[in-house]
């Protein structure tokens, strides 16, 4: 996850690996070619015509399709081919494709504002003077600008983004291909998907960005990528470029061994107890459960990521290795003529930290009381909404402004379709029971004031809170929203007084977190610059943390040694999508796609050596959440596939990137373009890509 | 499953193969290398020295194991290894080595005695016949012998074999490596087990058969095969020789049909039901459950066997292959001179075939009654011992033979701890409801007389039945086992009544059986002989169904490919061990062999590619129940490993051979060479064996 103005200081890599092009003209975001890659609806995307044509994944243009579609015309089934320009479709008015054309570097000016301060209010600072530069650079209308920083507060980063408004549909293959598997198959190998969509941006006459309006012209990006027409095999080049969320792979060894001893396990534990609740109080048939549906889903993945996380971590002993490693860093830094500095930031950072994990139990208690219920959540939203709108919409904690009120009524409006006293009062009950389990020192008062100082009387509580609130009810819920904030914090609803009893401990905590995370974002540079120096001195460059900035990755197309005896070949063919067809979601091929492979007519798309037509593929790229939809380019620096998912193995890589077990998987373009010529033709359009139309 | 008299006729394919040795060597079983190859245990094993080694799979030896296990001197957990010749233990004495000393054709001979019968006369004839030949054979002593007959009646073969009885154990690995994975792992790949164990035969000092004595002397063998010590490779030419018990492949379309459209799926509906019903009426943790563990993990098996070969048949197409190749059978048929006759034969097996399926769904119910029940099972057998022990000894039916006593006693023994009559009616409950379901032309009379008419009746009678028997009490069953016959035959114990009545429809069951089979046996033939002139008017050589022969495969050491994206490498190594491994059984790798793998001294057995210690290996060679402990050789002839599983995927080979999916998994010799050299050493019988001692 390199950021671009590295790759030059690693040039002899790149060559090594095999890339032909010029590693320098990839440094800069803004110049060809890394100005064709796009953040598409908040993941990634890439510029494939100087017409504005945009590639990404189905499932990151799963809004545009959706909101097409109609009982009539159900794209999402049947999938979409404009017949030609004009039968392009607008998407949502919020979906945007985002052109980096500034990324510049402002650490000075932003450490400057913190300079002496500590804790909280070097947060505050750094904060503050963030929000300037964004309301300095977007003074330039059509653009949408933020800071971010690298390395845990060690650099600050201004990005200024195009933001294109009017975006339309071209082409989407039927749900059955663009997510074919769905579920069953994600993260998993082999696969068999045509997660891919065609976008186009468009702008207004004056090439600004505009809103939809027929009169809108295609939008002319800064630089394109050419499809290749070059088969790809084992052992190939390969590299991709995107924005990846969030990696954790230089937190401390401490961080380390706490999620892998106590994140990951409690947090395995507690989905599936909570699981459990909801399967005991809302059984299988019963109405109830059919309420629960989303709950339970929602619950079901966080529990297998977070046993993924664990396996993976486990099998790749990420704790031992992440800590011989700072050891070895301590060892090389006490060598150093600034050790004593830095090691008594370090120190402070493990005290900070440690300090966080002494009351984690509670914590994590009392945020799945917040997150995992229904009418508690809804009252705590309430209060806090009363209490954010008495401020300057500015000054209000994010959630909760201007803008943010059709989200938080959409909310309270969805409550009672997912709700049900039983199963609520399960899920607390069973909470409120660890919670009481706990050493004194790790009791909240205000979870006491609320529930009781043991699990008899929660119980009654419990009883009582939920056989008298209204909060059940669509109307009250929406009346007290637009109550005056008085009239809130003044209710007499019993979940409603709890919720205001319980704000004042989680008001309590953000402040403690702020405090905390001031004097981390303060205190961690240090083992930033310590580690950076080290790698220095090991011979090996650095990457930054990912943070939804542009990232490359470059390795090359490869299976996977899954275990003795076997093996993942790299590229999947249409043979395993009959394989898997059932007839029945998600494995439900659609026929003309079965008739097309039945046919065997692969034309200029067809592999040489498998001598059939390829449908995915795997790297070992690097990647994480947000890198749906990157572009993967070929050895010419042409393109060969979009990202779309990666392997169970890999789900640990956010921690660690274990070469052995990380792998990306991709669309192969080959069984794109085959649709678009053979299946659902599209010739006008493979004419734009330059592609051959056969 | 060549016959080895056919090997010369396909010289060209296994030298194309890469054969390097003289074919037509291996055309006679008596003479060298196949007279290496021996019936051990009722498998295969082959000599490995002049001095009687003998190598089969720790599964075939296993009862030899157990018989020299104590609680003070565990062999099964902790392996056996001779120190040196003296220390080798004694087998149980019913434990064989058969050498063959004669396979001869003696089609003549029997069907003389058969000329113009039909129908069961034509069946006794033969049979008669076959006895009487076996009887002139066995008048040498210490040979064993049999009739066997080739392609459903069509050739017949004396086989004589010399009977080794004093067998010793020499080598045997841990269970945690013969038997590394047990259940889990078996038909599975990757694949890791250690399933070889090394005995040594014994005979008299006149070089003839005799029972243990320590004066015994080792057997010299007409022949012993010589272990390789050339690494085996993807792709390297790969010969099995071994005793296949039986296959169906040349049975006709209509039976392919039936397997896979009535009696697999019905095998899957009932033994899944029986399941259910055990389930039910004794529930996991009472005592009920605990008594019909075995029954239970029979069943088990059962269903999972036939969800298997339904699964692969299905796969294979097996049905409409089979069709397909028989009318093109059939229209080749009919352009030969003889056709009428034949195609009079074959309509008449197909009529006896239909007849027999007219009334298959009350006789498969009928025999799961007495199959699937402990007291009414155990009634039967009295009934029937009772019939046969009034007849001469040689004219009963083999089961009740004087010989067969003590095991009919043992299993009368075992009644009462597998059984619960809740169990037994709910099962005869289940089935009977289904017969009543039947159309009229299937009902059996006596099931009728016993149980009523309808299901009400038959719950009344089952619940009487029950509440009044006494053959749930041992003693009651052995008095009944030792009582005349008219005394059992007037049983007033109203289960023993009823097994009286039953015993008229199994005894009509059997005539019309035997009747068909005779009919089956006279005209089955023109159907094979059809289908070989067909075969050879193709260019193709056609050896006959299993009949546990000796046959010879040969083909080659390759993976498989899984499906679309996955394949299995051919060879496993020790790090698949480690994998594995959880401590717990069945993946409790010892220790001795956890840390030698720890270690990495691979020595003189170390795959040069994989750079680590190979432990099993697949191939496409064809096997089936009976190939166990089959010698596997290289293209000179020399052994390099021992047949013990196939894949799961293979499980319908019984009926179709599908060169895609069907595999056999071998152990890697070179595995057994390092246990023995670094492991558990015995480098005296490394020696002996003429392999490297490191």
């Amino acid at each position: 996850m390199w950021l671009p103005s590295q790759l030059p200081g690693i040039q002899a890599q790149i060559k090594a690996a095999g890339y032909k092009g010029d590693v320098n003209a990839l440094a800069d975001v803004t110049k060809p070619p890394l100005s064709a890659v796009a953040k598409v609806g908040g993941a990634t995307g890439a510029f494939v015509s100087k017409d504005g044509l945009v590639l990404t994944n189905h499932h990151v243009a799963f809004g545009v399709i959706q909101y097409n579609s109609s009982k009539e015309r159900d794209l999402i089934k049947n999938g979409f081919v404009a017949e030609n320009r004009e039968a392009e479709l607008p998407a949502n008015p919020d979906y945007r494709v985002l052109v980096t054309t500034g990324f510049d570097r402002i650490t000075d000016r932003i450490l400057k504002a913190a300079a002496g301060k500590t804790g909280r209010a070097y947060y505050e600072a750094i904060d503050l003077a963030g929000k300037a530069e964004v309301k300095a650079c977007e003074q330039d209308p059509g653009y949408r600008c933020s800071v971010v920083n690298m390395h845990y507060g060690s650099d600050f980063y201004l990005i200024k983004q195009l933001e294109l408004k009017d975006i339309r549909l071209v082409y989407a293959p039927p749900e059955a291909i663009g997510n074919y598997g769905d579920e069953i198959d994600n993260f998993m190998w082999p696969r068999h998907s045509g997660d891919f969509t065609v976008l186009r941006a468009y702008v207004g006459k004056d090439g600004r960005p505009a809103p939809y309006s027929k009169d809108n012209v295609p939008y002319t990006p800064p630089a394109f990528l050419q499809i290749s027409t070059t088969p790809i095999k084992d052992g190939d080049y390969a590299m991709l470029a995107g924005y990846p969320g969030t990696t954790y792979r230089n937190r401390t060894a401490g961080e380390f061994a706490d999620q892998m001893r106590w994140q990951l396990p409690t947090r395995v534990e507690l989905y599936g107890s909570i699981l459990k609740d909801i399967a005991a109080a809302a059984p299988a048939g019963t109405e109830a459960a059919v309420k629960y549906a989303a709950q339970v889903q929602s619950a079901k993945n966080t529990l297998k990521r977070a046993q993924g996380e664990l396996e993976g971590m486990t099998r790749s002993n990420a704790d031992t290795v992440r800590k011989e490693d700072e050891q070895a860093m301590l060892v090389w830094l006490k060598k150093q003529p600034n050790a004593q500095a830095a090691l008594r930031d370090m120190d402070a950072v493990e005290k900070l930290l440690a300090d966080g994990r002494a009351t984690r139990d509670a914590d994590q208690l009392f945020m799945l009381m917040r997150s995992q219920t229904q009418v508690l959540r809804a009252a705590i939203q309430l209060q806090r909404f009363a209490i954010e709108k008495k401020k300057p919409d500015a000054e209000r904690e994010s959630g909760y402004q201007q803008r943010d009120e059709s989200l938080i009524e959409g909310n309270l409006k969805q409550v009672q379709r997912r709700y049900d006293p039983a199963v609520e009062k399960a899920i607390l009950a069973d909470l409120l029971a660890r919670y009481y389990g706990l050493p004194a020192n790790q009791r909240i008062q205000e979870i006491d004031a609320v529930f009781g100082k043991d699990m008899a009387g929660a119980r009654k509580t419990l009883d009582s809170l939920y056989a008298t609130t209204r909060l059940g009810e669509e109307s009250e819920r929406l009346r007290l929203m637009k109550a005056d904030s008085a009239e809130v914090a003044g209710s007499t609803d019993p979940v409603m007084v709890a919720a205001a009893k319980l704000m004042r401990a989680i008001l309590a905590g953000e402040q403690k977190a702020k405090e905390r995370d001031g004097e981390l974002l303060r205190l961690r540079p240090a083992y930033m610059r310590t580690l950076a120096g080290f790698r220095q001195s090991q011979g090996r460059a650095m990457y930054p943390d990912a943070n939804s900035t542009l990232r490359v990755s470059f390795g090359k197309v490869t299976g996977m040694h899954v275990k003795d005896g076997m093996e993942y070949t790299p590229v999947t063919t249409v043979a395993g999508i009959t394989e898997k067809h059932t007839g029945k979601f998600p494995f439900d091929a659609p026929e003309a796609l079965r008739k097309a492979i039945a046919k065997g007519d692969f034309g200029s798309t067809k592999d040489p050596v498998l001598k059939s037509q390829s449908v995915n593929f795997m790297t070992n790229l690097d990647t994480t959440g947000g890198n749906s939809g990157s572009p993967v380019m070929d050895a010419d620096g042409k393109l060969i596939g979009l990202n779309f998912d990666s392997n169970w193995e890999a789900v640990s890589a956010s921690w660690m990137y274990d070469p052995r077990y990380k792998r990306a998987i991709h669309v192969d373009l080959r069984y794109m373009r085959w649709l678009m010529a053979k299946v659902y033709p599209a010739p006008w359009l493979l004419k734009e890509l330059n592609v051959p139309a056969e």
